[in-house]
């Protein structure tokens, strides 16, 4: 299997530390806006490095990426960009006749009207909108394929196919202990994308109502994470997993919830109160006294850390999981299935901070299923849409298992 | 009298109405470094506008101000622009042999070592480095001449001269219940000065130990203030009153507390967490993908709403004042003295909001009694160098006096 990375951000560079060690991969062309990130990631891998090559690469040019999967003769695009950059890619690999996956969908557009109470846009519609196309393509775009969406929602089919007769309620449930010294305030994840998540409308699925959405932050509740994380205050926050599994799994409810921790929480609120959450650009005179054109919420990620630099400062463990409750041969059950990611083991084998290598290591198994031919598929689809037992058997052998934790 | 005023901004803005109205002024240059500004603040002067003319000005160009204060044959250079720029300007009247009044003093950089416990550049420092050459020129600058430093420091030398035998502690007391409808956050003076003075280091003054800090929102302490205010929680932070009282007011101790109130204080500590009060440049790539170089603090400042634009939408009044504590014949004695500006009447009276207003009053009034020859010096003096009580009669002529509260 020929492809193409595009994204040599933390997530983007952990795929090549995970991708290098497994055979089914011929080739990995890596491509970057910034070269230089491109050549540091390979550059890191070493004597493995023979199956890669870097490429400068301008996300938001379609056309540069169509070109460039044709003249590498790439199988499949593996976005591992901002969720911003989605469209170009996903219309690129359409173009190209590529196969596509992705770890985020296309961004939502909250109700004009009613943003907490109604869905606008909702995230992946415009690229269920190329259903039919990618269909008729022949070719597959497997979307929300990282950890969260992605392996949550192979987890979500996992408990339909082989836990429970009739499921209640689907919850994924995100939760960590990490800490990073040095540092008051340190996002282990690009605070672009969670500033996404965590200020638009959350939303919500219900059998009787279908998609709406609520309040920021509702729902709160505390929830009991596994290997010694503990109880996490989680609320309600917009993620992929609640558009995706409703479209292939039977369930009453379907919510998201992410342990922010109170702490979080009242930053965010104050980034949204000041206006520093907003992407359209204030005029503001830069270090020479020129009037130019910035987005606050640019700003703010270039004050933080690089998540990717933190791996040595971090200790604690990052769990993903998805919880569900319902009723198997007449009795009730429920259970918490999980994957724990240890940042300290994460950084001695691979070199990579725990929650960036948690997103890569999901869809560098996701190819390998591909590229085996044990899944297959045409069309727009979600990890739910694909046999889960393969999936979780080969997270064993990628040396990182998962859990299941019978709530009652 | 012809003054240079550089800073056509809120406070700038209503220097020029307050002016406008007194006899004492024979012509202001109004400059800015966007013209466009100066202009718009002449043309709402209407017929009064005849003893004002506006100037476009970089200010921090020294060469540039020095020629326009010769060229335009002023006597003085009122500086209302952000503390960042004193230093040049103060610098440039000295060259030019004119006065100079400012509201905000040269900024103070911290302890490399020891930030919380003892004062490193302080306030000021830069200026009174100065004070033997403006002795010598023969000429008057005359810093910290606003409302808070400014009459602030009036009161003090009020209370030493008239109402006190000794004085244990002077304590400058600032606190407001303006409201603004329709924002969340919306400061009522400029941000860029208000994150400076709340996150810097506290400067308290003893007589013992000289000059020290503390932690940043030190000794909380809830203050009533008069005219149905009412209690609000002040915090120690970095003013100028501190660095400038003890110069010339004998006094066991010096503090300045703000009444920032608990949701603001908890804002301005996001701000330091997530690095956004930084004035060092951050690389971001602007709207066009270029990458450029502003400092956070600016960004902040350009997402919140103009302080001058809110005065339509406020309600409230604001309170500057001084409380004592000390001994007159014998007996114990503690006063307030403050002065306090209603909102909807600075509008009505002068289209201004009440903290700018109050804020430009102060210089307009030490202007006149420079003009008149009530006050003069020479060096660099504050406001309580002077005399106190034609400055505090002359309040009362310009429709807005002051107030006296016994406290015991």
């Amino acid at each position: 299997m020929r492809v193409l990375l595009v994204g040599a951000g933390g997530v983007g560079t952990a795929v090549t530390r995970i991708a290098a060690r497994r055979d089914f991969l011929a080739h990995m062309v890596v491509a970057d806006v910034d070269p230089g990130r491109a050549e540091a990631a390979l550059a890191a891998l070493g004597e493995r490095r023979a199956r890669f090559s870097a490429r400068q690469l301008d996300a938001c040019d379609q056309e540069a990426v169509r070109r460039l999967l044709v003249d590498e003769r790439c199988d499949v695009l593996l976005n591992a960009t901002d969720p911003r950059f989605v469209m170009p890619l996903f219309r690129a690999a359409l173009e190209a006749g590529a196969d596509y996956v992705d770890m985020a969908m296309s961004l939502s557009v909250p109700h004009a009207s009613h943003p907490y109470q109604e869905c606008g846009v909702k995230l992946g519609d415009e690229q269920f909108a190329l259903a039919r196309q990618w269909e008729q393509s022949g070719r597959l775009a497997l979307v929300g394929m990282g950890v969260e969406p992605g392996l949550s929602d192979v987890f979500a089919r996992y408990a339909a196919d082989e836990l429970f007769d009739d499921i209640e309620e689907i919850g994924v449930r995100d939760g960590a202990d990490l800490r990073v010294e040095g540092y008051g305030f340190a996002p282990s994840f690009s605070i672009w994308t969670t500033i996404e998540e965590c200020l638009n409308p959350p939303v919500v699925w219900e059998k009787d109502r279908g998609w709406f959405t609520t309040a920021p932050f509702s729902e709160p509740e505390v929830f009991e994470f596994p290997e010694g994380i503990g109880a996490v205050e989680c609320v309600n926050v917009e993620h992929e997993e609640v558009l995706l599994i409703p479209r292939w799994v039977d369930a009453g409810r379907v919510t998201f919830k992410y342990g922010l921790g109170g702490d979080f929480i009242a930053r965010l609120k104050t980034l949204r109160e000041l206006g520093l959450d907003a992407t359209a650009p204030v005029t503001v005179r830069d270090a020479d006294g020129r009037a130019v054109q910035v987005a606050p919420r640019d700003v703010v990620a270039a004050c933080l850390p690089d998540p990717a630099g933190l791996g040595e400062r971090m200790t604690g463990r990052t769990c993903a999981g998805t919880w569900v409750r319902g009723t198997k041969d007449g009795a009730p059950r429920e259970v918490y299935l999980y994957h724990v990611v240890d940042n300290q083991w994460s950084m001695r084998e691979y070199g990579s901070q725990a929650v960036l290598w948690q997103t890569a290591l999901n869809p560098v198994v996701a190819l390998e299923l591909l590229a085996t031919g044990v899944w297959s598929g045409r069309g727009v689809l979600g990890p739910e849409a694909l046999a889960p037992r393969p999936f979780l058997d080969l997270l064993g052998e990628y040396g990182s298992p998962w859990g299941l934790r019978e709530e009652r």
